[in-house]
């Protein structure tokens, strides 16, 4: 039997149904730790990973990243989360609490190009990927059939100018309320507005990257002409701005001259892939705060 | 004037006057965030960093890395010790007090390769290590001139079969109680076990690192025949067996057939002046905790 | 319909039909590159790329790749390789002419583990490995169904302790003189030295590698207790000592205390199948010299 | 005796006496590999190192750097060149022969800040950077005792608004005709056209570069703002648009948010430094070649 093709994500660890991740961004000041810590422990949790980021020690703000186990955690969750409440209010608090066992669902967007859609599927099926990937939307039929066979609903959705306004309303049905998180594996189209306010810090977008940035058409063409010898990839949030949302992860590899505008492009795949795995991972497991236009990543 | 050759390292920051960080071991249990932060909040502490690790959530040891301000530290850090012993017995902590105005002291020793040392120089002239550079001791006198024109006393205390013993005992004298850190900037002799024991996790070596490793004599001219691509070097804390104690920090550079075995060598100094300096200023900001064999790093 | 599943390799670009690489090594001495050079621009040929390196200029060995275009290439070369033996037999010359209208035959071992062939199949179908796949063999037989899905054969072959002569002679029957290179993709038994000896230089195997090496089981879990800083991957080819051939490639990837065993082996396996496919990529375009135990690859 | 702060350079190996090196650029066609090794092996020289890159291999340029020993080279040279240029001139070459023995004379440009400065006098201390270091010139005094420990003259050249024309021309009568090299290592100030002309793709520039770049002032602060997770530098040669010049080499470092933009600096000078070096290096040794805006280095 074929377990690969069959099976998907992976089995949860035996700890993980009373484990939880809290998420928390306020205005620094004192004895924000204490209060949530102390809370914590009165409650009855158990802290097993705790990081935290002041931004500008004066008067600045403050990250915190939790991760505590609590027995019967299921029945508790809703009690717990209304109690944290006060201290919240106190601290002007922006937070999150996510239970292990409610996995996130995630909307896989793609055109064309399915490097970034097969490492996505890989990591997922070796069960690094803690997630379910509920859709894959294309705006292409390539891929229907290696999708369909992970079990995983796949949507043709073509875009023209003329259906755009049409296909967008489409997307947005499929998708909102639906999935967690929106991940653009290369996904060559702008996406809506109408989903970008409801997705906010919650699309992932991958490009390539140079150094120097290349403004205009073909950039590998651009890079090949100036003769760079490092190229990259930049995962990001969506933003209103075209591709200039929070940085979430970026990565580089060596060229050279003997690479040719092809064996440039073919590089930037394998990067690609590569940084969007990681940045989708570390959403999956609540390691990124966003501030302003800026990421803390909790690595 | 010359103000890079007079000056040493660097002037502290207002701020850093009412700074401290706090080191602490323990074995996990639930709790001890919550005490140490209500701890450092009643005695009037304003935490700025934390950081903390648990090894093996099943009953595994708890590591936490604290940064907090306090009004009129000097006066009161006596006093904030002698509470905190109570909390500290309580959880069983392994805990040291650094506060940031107590510059650490350090002692570099060196034999006749100078990278390293310059490169510590360097980096103690820019102000990026914040510690006074109390003494350099080699077996050689090439460097007494270069060193002392930073204002640096050297003594140069020669090793040979017959006097090894009186040297070792003339080291420990000049050395010992009198500095923090010892850093074996390329010193090509054994240290003296009556160093490492008082100075355990406080003596830091840099070598060469091989993927894989070559055992025997002339490592480079071995990994050259091998042909390696990759070479590197280990930054660790020196224990009694031979290169084997707790690695701090490590780092690699690509290298190719074209490189021979002096080039090699050329590249391998390069990493080892970059990955010491990076260990040293770990361990003057008080970021790296030991547990057995192992080290916790928190940057 | 499913492009992906279906298409396999790539169409050669046009010009490639009539181009062919050259790797030639031999003791140095004046005039090889003359001689050589002179040969080629005598019968026609267009040199598009070379590389030549000395190992040790005084009496060393000298070693050359070289592109070249030469039209109607399928009618001639026999006779082109037939006149070049006068040139070969003065300098001594160890060399292989291989046009690249005649595309390799790659068998891929693999067991349970499937990152490496995973990576190996992608770049296939991405049209980045310009080879033919023409097997892939396994002791097990999860992977059959997808290997098929892509139109290659999948053999499985049980390996016993009780059954393991006779399993290599089945083998060393599908393999031998059918393919032109073997790559074990995480085979994790032992090659049979019957296919040793005629795939000499021909057989490409991945495994881990750290600073320092670890003798012995286990050596993530090892790796792990003294908390190494970096791990990596060796492509090699295989001899008969184990994991003792030349070295073709090798990457590494940083890790931290955070990362446990079983996350330090997650890393692993995305460095390995990074390094693997490299270095099948480079044995298919010819780039690789073998002197004793150690690789010239011209990148 | 300190033999660091005298000695300076290094002395020639013995065999680079006799050693040469060669670097063409021309128009790719037929036969040019066979002209050229053909020539130096009838003038009884012995290659030991060649490469060559033909860029678009349909009708681009071809590149050659070979390296050669001939015995007596210095009685020879004059009249080797004088022969090569039918050779040149039948395949509308531009090129150059640097025999090892003359070695590069180098003018260090500095402003304030002395890490890129110290990085090379520490290489050519070494013995790895094989050139003189004729003069550094400067706009400020710092360093003028630190360099003329080194036993190389300083210049002092203050530029201020009023005196800009003034000090360039001083500039250019201290540096032109007198060195081969211009190293701008952080000199803040726009380098004078009349020096740009004469040193075409002999001055080296040294800049920080961001993924993505930043427009406008102080880039660190907003690379910080943006939360890039990586930096780098850019080392190039100097052509009339600013910072647009051909690159030589980059290199980058990661970050992660707990980088504040003093931090960042910190680690952009250290990146600068190394990269700088490299450059100078590869320039020294020949290995770089520039076609349009784009170099071809052979490392």
């Amino acid at each position: 039997m074929d377990t690969r093709i069959k099976a998907g994500g992976r089995s949860a660890k035996p700890y993980e149904h009373n484990r939880a991740r809290m998420l928390i961004s306020c205005p620094d000041g004192p004895g924000i730790v204490a209060a949530v810590s102390h809370f914590l422990h009165q409650h009855g949790a158990n802290i097993v990973q705790s990081d935290q980021y002041t931004m500008d020690p004066e008067g600045g703000m403050f990250f915190m990243r939790i991760e505590f186990d609590l027995e019967q955690l299921a029945d508790r969750v809703a009690g717990l989360k209304a109690d944290f409440q006060t201290i919240a209010d106190k601290f002007e608090m922006q937070w999150n609490l996510y239970p292990l066992s409610q996995k996130k669902k995630i909307a896989i967007l793609v055109s064309k190009e399915d490097h970034c859609l097969v490492e996505l599927l890989w990591h997922w099926q070796a069960g690094d990927l803690d997630a379910d990937i509920s859709m894959v939307i294309s705006n292409h039929p390539d891929m229907k059939e290696y999708v369909e066979s992970f079990g995983i609903p796949y949507y043709h959705i073509p875009v023209t100018p003329d259906t755009k306004a049409e296909a967008e309303r489409k997307q947005l049905e499929i998708i909102n309320g639906k999935v967690d998180l929106i991940v653009l594996a290369r996904y060559m189209q702008i996406v809506s507005p109408s989903l970008i306010e409801p997705y906010r810090n919650r699309i992932i977008n991958i490009h390539h990257s140079f150094l120097p940035a290349f403004v205009g058409g073909k950039p590998y063409a651009q890079a090949y002409d100036r003769g760079v010898k490092i190229i990259g990839a930049t995962a990001h949030y969506v933003t209103e701005e075209l591709d200039g949302g929070p940085i979430i992860e970026q990565d580089v590899q060596r060229v050279s001259h003997r690479d040719d505008v092809s064996e440039l492009k073919r590089i930037g795949r394998t990067i690609e892939r590569v940084v969007l795995a990681r940045a989708v991972k570390w959403h999956i497991e609540d390691r990124i705060l966003v501030h302003q236009n800026k990421t803390v990543v909790f690595i």
